[in-house]
């Protein structure tokens, strides 16, 4: 059975090396997948009164919905400042909230992060892990996938200009379709 | 010469623990420090194409020329998901640009994580140093200050209840009094 898998693009740039390469993934994926990205530059900062007066804004309320009914996450998030976007994180936040009732629990999850950079955005893929360790996601280990060089990696459709990278994120997407069918929390 | 240090606080809840924090530190520090709390939770998200066009939103310019005009920059956040809370790197990322503009370089710094729990913050306090070091912010060492169990420390004035803690507050606050004094980008 094909398992949804909810998309997040950790930068709001229309040109995102990030934003096109989530969608390069959409078309490589495997058939057991169906890719589907999820837009989070529109939630409101997090601010626990709003869940507390049960006054959430709503986005925080479509976004924890729309969430819940996918199969699995799959971040593509770019570094700043050697960490996570504060777009993407508050979007973790978000979702992560009211308390006890989190929409990431248990939800299979990978990351890859794309940098025009030579360390592929090291330092925002292995944050965002930390954070999926507490959200309880269970993040797919191998292949890891710090993409350097983004500037050179797309052409002006936004197709993969080098074989060998393709041939890589088919990879990647093969083994997180395993990974989803191994750890889905629909699994009994 | 007394130094000018923004406070930018984690959390954006009205009875949050830290903006308890941020204004006791602001009646604990020595006279050599006048401290400012600095408001982040109108910044919109970051997204790079506003200052590519140039029009970054007026929020943004206010926040970039606020900062720029003090003397240091103080920290003062809870952990959210085991990392920054998203609303605090959002305001690091858009104080980071655009390229070549940052806000930051060069202002000392430091961190303090507060916590209703036992670890007080401790992943958060260092996925923010992380950016601290690529933001070229240089950061207190020591007195570490991971605060934990939030809940217990303040009496319904916002006063700290206890003497141990006031005194390790009063000596971090002395001891960041003598880094800005030494790592003051106006040194000569």
């Amino acid at each position: 059975m094909t398992k949804r898998i909810a998309v997040f693009v950790g930068s709001l740039r229309k040109e995102s090396f990030n934003r096109k390469m989530a969608k390069v993934l959409t078309t490589l994926a495997p058939e057991s997948l169906m890719l589907e990205i999820i837009e989070i530059g529109g939630l409101p900062l997090y601010n626990q009164d709003c869940d507390d007066e049960g006054k959430p804004p709503a986005e925080w309320t479509e976004f924890r919905k729309q969430v819940n009914s996918f199969d699995g996450v799959l971040f593509v998030t770019p570094e700043y400042n050697r960490s996570v976007p504060g777009v993407l994180k508050n979007a973790l936040d978000v979702g992560s909230r009211p308390y006890g009732q989190s929409v990431w629990g248990g939800k299979p999850g990978a990351v890859m992060s794309v940098s025009p950079g030579a360390i592929g955005g090291f330092g925002a893929n292995h944050h965002l892990r930390q954070s999926l360790v507490f959200l309880n996601v269970p993040a797919m280990q191998q292949p890891e996938a710090y993409i350097g060089g983004a500037a050179q990696l797309f052409d002006a459709h936004g197709d993969i200009t080098n074989e060998t990278t393709r041939e890589f994120l088919i990879k990647f997407m093969d083994a997180f379709s395993a990974w989803v069918a191994k750890n889905s929390s629909k699994n009994v």
